[in-house]
């Protein structure tokens, strides 16, 4: 999928200078482009780099001397990420699915599969299973019974879909995700030793029940997935247990996630990968989780929270707070207390040497 | 599976009042009940909502005035979650795996199935594997040689099951979990700098081996789960090096849960979701771990005790202890130590000022 | 495969004393070790076990006295581990894949397959991959377009290879690992709060963009994994965006890792279970890192660094630094921190008891 720089500016909203008949045919760090790739120097730093590789153009920030960095023709970007997005969305060949159903795949006579359907070799599809137009499901997928695909999903390979698990349009599944397993929830016949110590803080007396079966509370519910959502690698989103576990329209989840029976996930959230969610927490809209954050059960986290890498959040986040910590705190009173930490141990040799001294 | 409330009551060992003629079709919170729904308010927060739904019967406290509540007919639980347990379990359809051999499996002639076996389509059973009554196994599974399934197990899409992995009665595995494979157990043919690192804290000249290689120690001793063991999704137990890795009777693993080769866990424990625990430790029984608890390398954890969640154990610990932080120590000291954490900055500036004023 | 001591003690590289026609079968240890097992007593404290099993020859450490310890033969091993990197690679019967092309296996035309690769059921390989000779591919595998295994890759169950997925010989990956699935790169085309909130640290408005669509920045550059790595189970590397994401020739990683988009990791590294690199951050040779090692995006850790386990990373590291906490600090710093906090709660209130007293 060759473009001319012109073509290439008008697809993606930009403007470029220079000669716009350039052909390239795909994109590539300065150091390593070829004479037919368009470097990525959205910065100085990167574009001092260009001199080692062969692009004649280049995506290059606003007010860039593209002439005096050896180019024929740049592409301006005023937000490189932003134009990556859309550079990388036009250079990619895309999931390369056959169209149609495979003559390998199992398709219960009860599904009602879309005209049109790519349905990969040794996959799976339940019972009363509706799969809508434009969907592509991999090899090697299973989708349990009463399941629901909307229009133009991807389900790439290896992916396991329980029963009730409803999809919406245009969501993403990477390989080898899991949703609608059963959800971790246990009860004893009396009071478990962890329930107890809750309220002693584990300063009271060591409790062992008479039957400490753990009897196995049923995931009936099933999984809601809305629509433009991602779901990486190998995570994982169990049933709910009455009602669905939700996940909000256009959130991205990374890979290796665990998205807890009843919980709530609210739209356009990002989270990074290893990001755990206990059961039955809600969290609101646009919420960032930096790589494997930790969410307590059965709390509730406002909008617009971002929570920095690896916090551990044991109770519930107000609107809009920056978090940051295991356990969590303001990501400002996380920072003082930290310093205060470091310097802890001269205060402390300091303060000992006083007393001394007196 | 329609019940009648005197039916159900009997069934999960409850009492009721009202009319026990009404039936009801499956089970909702109160807002979303339907008209032949039993609605769940086991707390008068739940009950609340009650009115929002059209439900005539429902779950309750004991003592709950369920007349006032707009009911027709009450089932009462003294310990509401338990109650969950039984419900669930009685309107739980199944996983609905087709009974009997699908034609597109393959089994290894010297594996021995028992009679009216349930295994999905493209699963393979290796060689020796021996299959008991009442086992259930869905979709693409995979089944190594010298294994063994216990009665009555059910293994989910997906799984992988490596070599000498012997599986007891009763035991659940969600899918895409992985058990029996190879162990992360290298060592360098001299002294690596981690090794001598420990001994240095760091403190030492950094020692670059002549001879960087890892030389694989290969897993051999395979895997025992007891009976009454559930193993969530994507999560991984290795194999031991020599004698097996092993899992205790009617222990609960979550989702995403690493268990290292030569660990040893007792019965009746319950591990959320990412915990880890690395090589050779040995958990006793009922142990409790929340989310992303993480177990150092050949320590040892004594019965009854409570991790909570995402603390992080670097040495072993005893019998009934009530855990948390990273590294863990007894929670009233941890919890003690963050409230002392969060006023050291204001100390820390008062003390500074004192000095100043001097 | 038996042995006999003084043929083991051979292949081995080691010494042995006593009867070395005694042959073995198998190895134990001590207190399980049958008549036929060699024990692994390389501690005074294993040896101790010995009598409670029936092994006639051990591996022992140098100048254990053997007879004292009631046995007919020893081998002695310097360096225990090292012996039994030998002594298992011994005594591992091996994957035991079948050789040739299992009839269900779907190979695409185009492809390259050396001959005698081992292709297991269900195994899909897409167009244009080539397999070099001496492969191993399991069950239920699928390869994506033009990615490419080199010679004797074992390549285990489940396991999902992508496009443009280029591995090096002799490396090992375990069942239902993803290499080669979309990285988490999106971005919101007008600044979101998260960016926002890293400059004032969460202190200024919290600012909800007119438009919070994340924009999907597609990943097109693959993955490269060099020689002799080996790849936990469930373990995910995602493919980079331009360029691949990249392992190191000799780097071996362990079950339910996660690569990100554009990571580098260097040669001879190796990763516990759990641990997490985000995007475009860059990992020297020789670093090893425990569990659940956390390490943040778009940063530099040095060749010989050593990162305790749970350790989050959120700076660049230099060369040979031994780290430890969150956030991570040089190991005595961190363990000097503890100790102060520990003391602190203390310290605050004499000092809060003298002040009452002026």
């Amino acid at each position: 999928m060759p473009y001319r720089i012109d073509e290439l500016a008008e697809k993606l909203g930009a403007t470029f200078e220079g000669d716009g008949s350039i052909t390239i045919a795909g994109a590539a760090e300065p150091q390593a482009a070829g004479a037919d790739d368009l470097a990525l120097a959205m910065s100085p730093t990167y574009a001092a780099h260009l001199a080692e590789g062969q692009a004649k153009a280049a995506v290059v920030w606003p007010g860039a001397d593209w002439q005096a960095l050896g180019l024929k023709a740049a592409v301006f970007a005023p937000r490189g990420r932003l134009a990556m997005a859309g550079l990388t969305a036009l250079l990619d060949p895309g999931p390369g699915m056959e169209a149609g159903i495979h003559p390998s795949a199992i398709i219960d006579p009860t599904a009602e599969v879309a005209d049109g359907v790519a349905i990969g070799p040794f996959s799976i599809i339940g019972a009363r299973v509706r799969v809508a137009a434009g969907v592509q499901i991999g090899a090697q997928v299973s989708v349990g019974p009463d399941s629901v695909l909307g229009a133009d999903t991807t389900v790439h390979d290896g992916v396991r879909i329980g029963r009730r698990v409803r999809i919406g349009a245009r969501v993403i599944i990477q390989p080898n995700a899991v949703l609608g397993a059963d959800g971790l929830s246990f009860v004893t016949a009396s009071p478990a030793y962890v329930e107890v110590s809750r309220q002693t803080l584990g300063l009271g007396e060591v409790t062992v029940p008479e039957d400490a079966t753990w009897h196995r509370i049923h995931s009936l519910g099933g999984v809601e997935i809305a629509d433009d959502v991602e779901i990486g690698a190998c995570t994982t989103i169990d049933s709910g247990t009455i009602r669905a576990t939700r996940i909000g329209r256009g959130t991205k989840l990374d890979n290796l996630i665990h998205i807890a029976h009843n919980v709530v996930v609210g739209e356009d959230c990002l989270f990074a990968a290893q990001v755990g969610i206990a059961g039955s927490s809600v969290v609101g809209d646009r919420v960032v989780a930096g790589g494997k954050v930790g969410i307590s059960d059965n709390i509730t986290i406002g909008n617009d929270v971002v929570l920095g890498g690896a916090s551990v959040i044991l109770s519930s986040v107000p609107t809009g707070r920056v978090m940051l910590g295991y356990p969590a705190t303001k990501m400002d009173v996380q920072l003082e207390s930290y310093k205060a930490l470091r310097r802890l141990p001269r205060v402390l040799k300091k303060l000992a040497g006083g007393k001394a001294a007196d």
